[in-house]
C-alpha cells in the first residue's frame, strides 16, 4: 500500500510513467503499437492523420487481425477465436479456479474512420500483458483480453456483431444479410469464425468476473473541462421516432400566408422543440433531428409534407419516455396551430446499459492514486461493453477525443490522455484481479 | 345609359344572364367551349375534373390551338400566328385608324394542371366576339383576340415564352435551349412560329390600345371573402434568395447539446424567421422556404449544412428590399447565436407590373353597373400581362379558385363566376373600346 501511495505521489508530479516501483504503460510503446496498426488499411500515400478504413471483415481487418493475435501471442497470451470470430487472449493467474477478468475492445472502424476507436482499448491490453510479464506480476485472477468482430455498424448496418454474438443477441436471421457481396455467414467465416455454431460464442453469466473497456470519448466534454478520465456512468439508452408532418402543397405565390398549411413551417417549429425541451431539464440527455425530407422541394411551392427522424439518448428509460412524451404534446400543439397533421412512430429503442456502481469506484480510485482528474458522463456512443453489461459487471474508462471529432481522420488524442487512460486501466485491473 | 342601368338591375337580382337588352355572355355557351377543349390532353378515360396536359408545344397544345383558332374564324376574326407561335384574332371597328384594343390569355396548360387557367380567359375571348356578333354590335375601336404561346414553364422552366417574345425579352440563346428532345427553335417551328424572325414578334408601344385579361386567382383570397371579382393591382415582383448554413456534422450521440454546431437548428431558426417577417408587415405579400437540403441527412449526425430557398413576393420591389434586409439581420443573428455560418445570395430578381389604374377604375365600374362586388389584389402568380405591361396599360380580372387550388386536376371554378368574369370583361371591353 505504502509502495503504491508513493508511485502515485510520484507520477503525479509529472504525470510521466514511472519505471519499476510500480508497474506502468510506456507511452512510447503504446504510440508504436497504434501507429504500426493504423498502417493497415492507411490511405494510399497517407500519414496517420489520413485516418484508416479497416472496415470489419475486410481484407484490412483480418490482416489487422492478425497483427492483434502477434501481439498477443507475443505476449505470451493462449489465443483463441470464437465461432463469432472474436478474439481472446488468455494469460494465466495464481488462482486458475477464478473467473477471468475480460477487458478489450475492438480493431475494426468505420470508413475513412480515425486510429484510436477500438484500437486504444485494443493495444491498451495488449500493453497490460507486456507490463505485467515485465514486472514478472501475476494477477491472483485470470486475464483475457478479448478485440470483439466488426463493432462497427459497417455490416448491413448492423454493429457490435461480435459481442451481440457472445451475448446471444444476434438473430439467425442476420447470417443471411448480405454487404459488400458477402453475407454475413461468410463474412464471419472469412475471419475464423463458424456461423453454423454461433451458440458456442455465447458468454453464460459467471464465466468471467467483470469486462472492462478504455475508450476514446468521441464527445467534447473531458477536453473542454480538462479532464484526463472519464468514469463512464452507463451507455445511454436510444429511442428513434419516425416523423411524417403532412400539410397542403400549394402555390408559393398565390397562396396569402394565413391560408398556408407549411409542412416544413410545422417541422421547423418540431426541431427547434425537440431541443428545447431536451435542454430545458439537467442532465446529459441529447436529442437530435439528423434527417429532414422535404416534399415536393421546390423553390416555388409550398412544402406539402416532411418526413424527419428525432433521435433521443439518455442513460435513463424513464427519461426519454418523458422526453419522448413532451415532444408529443408539443407536436400536437404545432399540428393544430399550423393546420398539420403530425404522426410520430417509434422507429426502434436501444436499452441502456449501466456501468456497475462498484467498478466505477474503482476506475476512480485508481485515477486518483494516479492523481488524475476524473468526471462521470455516460457513453452517448454505442459499445460492446452494452452488451457485456448484460452478463457481468461491466465498467468503462473514457479519455479527451480532441475537438470531440469521432468517425473521421480528425479522430486524435494526445499520447499523454493515450497513456494516462492505459494507465487507469493496468490500475483498475491490478485492483479487480487481486 | 338608362337601359344598361335597368339591365344591370335585373342581372343584380338573379345573376342570370340578359337576353336581348344588353350582350352579354351565356354561361351554357362558355362551359360547353371550356368542356371542349378540356378533351384535348385529357387522361385517358378521364373526365372534366381529371384535369388536363396539354404542353406547350406539344401535340395536345398543337390540337388545343387548331381547335381555338376554329373557334376564332367561326366567330368572323381574321387569324394569323406571328413568329413566336402566338395566336391572333382581329375583328374590325367602325375606326380602323385607332389601335385595337388586346386581350386573351393561354390555351397551354403544366402537366397534369385543370382546365381554367389560360383556358377562361381565351376562350372568354372567343365568347365576347360571338356575343357582339349576335348583338350585332361593333365597338369603335378594332378588337384582337390573343393566345399566347407556352406560357407555362413547361419548356426547360422558362415560362411566359410567347408574350416574352413580344414585349422582347425571350432572349436568342434560349432558342437552342433543349426540352423533351426539342431545341425551343424547333418547338416554335412546330406551332407554325418562324425563331429565325423571332423580332417581327415584337410589339411596338402604341400598337394596341391596352391588354386585357381574365384569369383564375390562383389562391383562396376571393372565395374565403365571398367575392367574385377581383381586380388585380398587378403582378407581384419574386426575389429569389439560396441559403447555405454550416454547421459542423457531430456524432448525435456523443455532442452535448451546447457543443453542437446544427446547421439545421439554424436553418430552421431561419424558416420561422422568414414567415414571422413576412407576416409583421400589414400587406398581401408572401415568403416561402419550398427547398431545403440536409447534409449529411443522416439519422445519427448532427447535420453539418442545409440548403434552402428563400422567395418572397409582393407588388413593391422597395418592400422585398427592406424584408430581405430584415431576413439577412435576423439571419446574421442566429448564424451567432447558433455557431453556424449562413450565406444568403441573390437567384434571381423578376419585376413586379403594376396595373394601369385607369383601367382598374374601368374593370371596377363594370362589375358595379353588373352588381358584382370587388376587392383588389395583386396576382402572385406570373402572367403573360406582366409582359405586355411593358408596352401598354395593363388590366387583370381575376375570379375566385375553389379551395384556391391550381396546377392540378382539383383547379376549379363555378360556372357562375366564370360567367360573371367574363361579362365583366364584356362590359370593361365595351367601355375601353368605345
Amino acid at each position: 500500500m505504502n509502495r503504491r501511495a508513493f508511485a502515485g505521489a510520484f507520477a503525479a508530479a509529472a504525470l510521466i510513467p514511472l519505471k519499476a516501483a510500480s508497474p506502468r504503460i510506456e507511452t512510447a510503446a503504446l504510440r508504436a503499437d497504434l501507429e504500426a496498426l493504423s498502417l493497415i488499411g492507411r490511405p494510399a500515400g497517407g500519414t496517420f492523420e489520413s485516418g484508416v478504413s479497416r472496415i470489419g471483415y475486410s481484407d484490412a481487418d483480418i490482416a489487422g487481425r492478425k497483427f492483434f493475435m502477434d501481439l498477443l501471442k507475443q505476449a505470451g497470451a493462449t489465443v483463441r477465436i470464437d465461432a463469432a470470430g472474436n478474439i481472446f487472449g488468455s494469460r494465466p493467474g495464481t488462482d486458475n479456479s477464478l473467473p477471468p477478468l475480460l477487458f478489450g475492445s475492438h480493431i475494426d472502424s468505420v470508413p475513412q474512420g480515425g486510429n484510436f476507436d477500438g484500437c486504444l482499448g485494443s493495444l491498451t491490453a495488449v500493453q497490460i500483458l507486456r507490463v505485467l510479464n515485465d514486472q514478472k506480476i501475476t494477477t491472483r485472477r485470470p486475464l483475457t483480453v478479448v478485440a470483439w468482430a466488426c463493432e462497427e455498424a459497417s455490416f448491413s448496418g448492423t454493429s457490435l456483431n461480435g459481442s451481440r454474438a457472445a451475448a446471444g443477441v444476434l438473430k439467425p436471421n442476420e447470417l443471411q444479410m448480405v454487404s459488400r457481396g458477402l453475407t454475413k455467414a461468410e463474412a464471419i467465416r472469412r475471419i475464423g469464425g463458424d456461423p453454423a455454431k454461433l451458440e458456442t460464442a455465447l458468454i453464460r453469466r459467471g464465466t468471467y468476473h467483470a469486462y472492462l473497456e478504455l475508450h476514446i470519448e468521441q464527445g467534447g466534454t473531458l477536453e473542454r473541462e480538462g479532464i484526463p478520465i472519464g468514469v463512464v456512468d452507463g451507455i445511454v439508452s436510444i429511442d428513434d421516432y419516425h416523423v411524417v408532418v403532412k400539410g397542403a402543397p400549394n402555390h408559393a405565390g398565390t397562396t396569402p400566408m394565413r391560408d398556408r398549411q407549411d409542412a416544413l413551417i410545422a417541422a421547423a417549429q418540431l426541431t427547434l422543440a425537440v431541443r428545447e425541451i431536451v435542454m430545458a431539464e439537467a442532465g446529459a440527455q441529447v436529442g437530435t433531428v439528423g434527417h429532414l425530407e422535404v416534399s415536393p422541394n421546390a423553390v416555388n411551392v409550398i412544402p406539402g409534407e416532411v418526413q424527419m427522424s428525432i433521435e433521443i439518448r439518455d442513460l435513463s428509460s424513464a427519461k426519454l419516455e418523458r422526453l419522448a412524451e413532451k415532444i408529443r404534446t408539443r407536436a400536437m400543439a404545432i399540428a393544430t396551430e399550423t393546420r398539420t397533421q403530425i404522426s410520430i412512430t417509434s422507429n426502434g429503442h436501444n436499452e441502456a446499459a449501466v456501468a456497475a456502481p462498484e467498478i466505477q469506484r474503482v476506475i476512480e480510485a485508481s485515477a486518483n492514486k494516479l492523481k488524475l482528474k476524473t468526471r462521470h458522463l455516460p457513453s452517448g456512443a454505442g459499445h460492446d461493453a452494452q452488451q457485456m453489461a448484460k452478463l457481468m459487471p461491466m465498467g468503462m474508462i473514457f479519455i479527451p477525443s480532441i475537438g470531440g471529432i469521432s468517425h473521421s481522420p480528425k479522430e486524435l488524442s494526445t499520447w499523454e490522455h493515450c497513456a494516462s487512460g492505459a494507465n487507469v486501466m493496468l490500475e483498475t485491473i491490478l485492483e479487480l484481479a487481486r
